[in-house]
């Protein structure tokens, strides 16, 4: 029998509906038959097809936004203004992914006609970026719209031109299902093809897609031991495939002397909120700050402690991390040499609530990559680290894992310790901030959701307009007859893509849009 | 003691010259380090420090030309006009990958200026990409120039800014000693650090390099065995890097009713000569053609064996490639429906010499992918097959493995069939050739170098102006002052490369370049 999916609510921990059963090893077998037997169709819809698509898509979230979120908050507990914002960005990306579809650099066509060279005599060469076929999507537990089945990896794969298999989080399945209706009346609207979109549930279902032949590139956002299982399952197929795994980060924050001179209480309360957003489960949560010592430091310190000892209990997504925090707590605050900061614990609390827990300890603790200091843990608890000089926190940087991000709080007009501090974090994060905070991941053409191994396994982002180039393979034509090359690399240019011809961009034809 | 490397001559199978001693794990580990050492120096040359190293190395490279060839020639057997033509196309590729750091268009520059959107402000980002590390080049045996120590990923991965260290060539060892001087030369007189190109000899310090932890990425060209081992290693490292692997590819050929009917002979004899150039060493050579039954389709050949028997012996370029040719030979000879073709066997040659064979059978007898007929054999051989129908033809091709290209012979206005033909074929390989041969792959923007696997492991290029994407990694900087960003990203924009700024393209300030 397989096993039925429950919906749980955070709030008190037991289930408030089943939500249909795991899918079976045949289902995603069918499943990723019917992605395959799409991707020709849904290729063929071509740029304008695939925008009007994804359009649609926001379309049809949109028409069911109350009930979407109504569903989401009794699954995940993140509050109705949070997943309002968060519907409201997973469209505007879906819609931004059309925008970027329809302008058409995402192609990069290029021309190089026929010419004499030193080498000789050159054939015409042509090309652009194709499909690679069905994606698998991990969704995230973290973002039930966002980095979930209608996330960001879902509208890149399709906006590439790649059918989507989505492995549903177990952590909110009904919310799950109700998106993926919406997005299967939005295929139908526009007239893709049945298999552009599918979806299963189940750890099982999951370690299927991914060794599937039918599957030809992974998509994930989740912990880091899960995800390097997959991606080594990934790895080890007769035929590798692509693993674009987005797996964990600390995320370090640098406070500097002048910035903390200047600004040492609104730094410590905004990095603890930061750190705390969404009950401290972002990918981007600031989990180190690195502040200097000295009484400014120490003022930086205290309204950290002020602020976490403000904050209520805060419902964690599920037991899972809700066990996983308990655990990093203790294993935290049993090092001797740390202090643990936190507002009252209640005894009074249901479900998969925990308290927000300060960790403050001197930088001089943080020994080597394998120090729990200095790993990600999911929920509102972050480490507070003191530095004495700026060697020795440019020798902490220096050891610190790849991360999405690191953030850097200067002094107005600073710029004397920076280049060497900015230019030690940049080997270390694939986006860095300057007197801010990183989480809230905005969706646009610079955006760079990515950095080293373990925060991602590959050079690209899973955010921003690039994010589609993931999910595309080149494709040269060499001395192709006009009529059979496709349209955008066409002599007439037909769609009036942006190309580089004979080495030189040219900008589309469309003023309006280019 | 280390294994003392010699340098075979081909024509004779004997040691020529002693070169050096394989190079041990200590020497691997203080190579790599000192490359570690030369990243931040490589990258802050910047783009025209690093176009003029690369100019630099084509012009060391020209000066010591006659010594090059010489030495190549005597170790690989390939004759000095190929191999003048080949040190042409090395020098081209260097300069061309100067031309293309120099324009700037591959950095991706990217800028979002702050502003509102529906999901609320967003605040300034903008992005580039910068270069991965220290990169381990594999050289490839039959290219001693153009895929060896100063080739394609050597010039690809010093573009991108990232430090190379070459696993030398055994079949080559003296040509890789000479061009990897003239590339110090080039190193010093161009400013550049120290450790900016190292290289390493010996089977055991391959395998040493891909495991480092100094080690950023791979670059590989060989064999599908090797290949595959050395990608496992890179996957199971505790940081996985990247491999971009050129494993091996048997590269289709069709020849339409059409096509035959009006080009046979012509079409017979240069496929022939196509799949023996280099001695049929060339990764793209065409191993398979498919041609139709009936009178137009026996014409090709007819003309295919003529061509074949006209061929005298050819040597090879070392003795592993010549026992697998004559093992491949014999397993594809055995079996019962095929016809052999050859020149007459001579049994005066000495050294790595070998008689060209064609093996000539019905596409029937294509079976399965394990077949024989349908796995690539390095050296001067070919399948020809004969299609009965073009459902037949096109169930084959959907059989097929990956491969860097597929050719297709078209009749004068053929369009009938072939979308279908090409839309089958561009599932299966990264570059479409109509009319025309696949060995020969030129240097520009449009080329691509690259399909599904097994012909290689990525969705990049490894030949062309996007072959340097490989070896770099974007970053994001957001709310950076303007003097704390790099110069390309400021608002300025000193260097004029081509940018988008809030979504449109804009071409680079100089006209005279872009």
């Amino acid at each position: 029998m397989p096993e039925v999916i429950h919906s749980l609510d955070p709030r008190t921990g037991a289930s408030a509906e089943e939500v249909g059963t795991e899918t079976s090893r045949t289902d995603v077998d069918r499943i990723v038959r019917t992605a395959a037997g799409a991707a020709a169709d849904l290729a063929a819809l071509g740029s304008a097809g695939r925008a009007t698509l994804l359009d649609t898509i926001a379309d049809e979230l949109e028409a069911d936004r109350e009930h979407l979120v109504a569903v989401a908050d009794r699954e995940t507990a993140l509050g109705p203004d949070r997943l309002h914002s968060e519907l409201t960005r997973t469209t505007y990306q879906l819609r931004f992914f059309a925008d970027v579809v329809r302008e058409g650099s995402y192609l990069e066509a290029t021309i190089d006609h026929a010419r004499e060279t030193p080498m000789g005599p050159q054939p015409d060469v042509r090309r652009f970026l194709v499909p690679l076929g069905p994606v698998a999507v991990f969704a995230a537990s973290n973002f039930p719209f966002a980095f979930s089945v209608p996330g960001g990896d879902t509208a890149a794969a399709i906006a590439a031109g790649s059918p989507v298999v989505v492995k549903a989080h177990f952590a909110h399945p009904a919310t799950s299902e109700l998106a993926f209706s919406a997005m299967e009346r939005a295929v139908a609207r526009a007239g893709a093809p049945e298999g552009t979109i599918g979806r299963v549930h189940g750890f099982d279902a999951g370690t299927h897609l991914v060794t599937h032949p039918g599957i030809t590139a992974v998509a994930f956002t989740g912990s880091l031991s899960g995800g390097r299982a997959l991606f080594d399952l990934a790895a080890r197929r007769p035929e590798p495939i692509p693993f674009f795994g987005e797996l964990g980060s600390l995320n370090p924050l640098v406070v500097t002397r002048l910035a903390a001179a200047e600004r040492a209480a609104e730094i410590g309360a905004q990095w603890v909120a930061s750190s705390t957003l969404g009950a401290g489960q972002f990918c981007t949560k600031p989990g180190l700050a690195l502040i200097p010592a000295g009484p400014d430091g120490r003022a930086v310190r205290d309204a950290a402690v002020d602020k976490i000892q403000s904050l209520d209990t805060m419902w964690l997504l599920n037991d899972s991390i809700a066990t996983s925090y308990h655990q990093g707590i203790e294993k935290r605050s049993a090092l001797t040499t740390v202090e643990v900061h936190s507002g009252p614990v209640r005894s009074d609390t249901a479900g998969f609530a925990v308290t927000p827990t300060l960790i403050e300890c001197q930088a001089s603790d943080l020994h080597g990559q394998d120090s729990p200091l200095l790993q990600e843990c999911f929920g509102p608890t972050a480490v507070l680290a003191t530095y004495e000089t700026e060697d020795e926190l440019l020798g902490i940087l220096r050891r610190l894992e790849g991360s999405l991000t690191a953030t850097v709080h200067l002094g107005k007009d600073e710029q004397a310790v920076p280049q060497q501090l900015l230019a030690t974090l940049r080997e270390r994060a694939g986006r860095l901030i300057v007197n801010g905070f990183p989480t809230g991941v905005t969706v646009n053409w610079a955006m760079q959701h990515g950095g080293p191994w373990p925060s991602t396994t590959s050079q690209h982002t899973s955010v921003g307009a690039t994010a589609i180039r993931r999910f595309l393979r080149p494709v040269a034509f060499q001395n192709f007859p006009d009529p059979l090359l496709p349209p955008e690399l066409r002599e007439s240019n037909p769609h009036g893509v942006p190309r580089r011809v004979d080495g030189e961009l040219e900008l589309r034809a469309d003023p309006s849009i280019a």
